[in-house]
């Protein structure tokens, strides 16, 4: 099977956010107050599902995985935004910046297809 | 937390489109033959996780999950023409109406959340 | 494929546990204090994850089901026990009784299979 | 939340085993014959999600992580037999050693939790 260069780094790109928002998600409790809200949490599970529902599609080389890059974009631009909002915390930091790296990443790949 | 009941019949049409196809992965590489080509399975395979991805958002109350029904959608859709192509198979044929209905489902809950 | 009566019921435990277990976390989580500690959270993901997985061994007819059940009846008898310490709420007695009858359930596949 | 290093290797080999099994399942559909019957698919689709689910657990740092890495690593060694029957096969024999270094890396876990 043909994967690109560029899809292998977006399936990188899928797994690295999709743990480091799942390891946050313990992160957060543990910390507790705002960072334990739905809302929040919720964000962080589900970039970390629809990461790693990504990269499936693409280690499967699925056709479709344009379309599911396209959703990962949305949802990590999301979960993003969500994690730059605890300004002092550095992990909150850190997994900003991992999200943000999978939307633009992804964003490649939805376009490359369309 | 609050589901509809519209919601309540798309995670439940989800749930069963996610089944269906998984099961006929096994049916398809026990037919061998076309049944077993890669693209076929490999819709089977996309959709079960997309079906489940899907429910699953919905059933922690996202906010985006009108952006993963709608991709759902799509690959539902995918995967119940690849279905219908193989016109004297029961099993299969049962498995594009599963996708039809979870397609149209999904359509609907993507629609409402626009 | 063959799929015994047994095993269907379990693969719909299995479904019915993943599901409670998920809409849980977003209603304890909007509960907080102890509702909303990192170890409750955890375990009801946990056990959320290996439904899921449990089910889908058993899905596509895998030999190797009888394991992921053996798993499954020790996270769901964890995570049943924990919602169980949650007395005066309704939601958590109702999570436990998903996660005993699935922990009976795949139970019995484990020693059909032992 | 701390995580050993001894844990973190393990989560990176279940990611690869997971990964590789995944890639495989287009390759052998590919190939055909012997490579795509049921029973190989089957091993390969399960020991790329419990490899998933495995890491899983250790990223969310549950205490019940040594209960899927058992699990885990006995479906990494029966997947590793099925791919190492494929003699002349490179992509087969590398799908068996990621399968060994993540059944070893998961033993280990399991062993030092008991």
């Amino acid at each position: 099977m043909h994967v690109s260069v560029k899809m292998q780094e977006c399936i990188q790109e899928c797994k690295i956010g999709s743990q480091v928002c799942l390891v946050n998600v313990t992160h957060c409790l543990e910390k507790g107050g705002r960072h334990a809200e739905p809302q929040h949490i919720r964000l962080l599970l589900d970039c970390a599902e629809i990461c790693q529902t990504s990269a499936n599609f693409m280690i499967r080389g699925s056709e479709l995985h344009a379309r599911t890059c396209g959703v990962c974009t949305e949802v990590c631009e999301a979960c993003a935004r969500s994690c730059e909002s605890f300004k002092d915390d550095a992990e909150m930091q850190r997994c900003a910046e991992a999200c943000r790296r999978c939307a633009q990443s992804c964003r490649e790949m939805a376009a490359m297809a369309a």
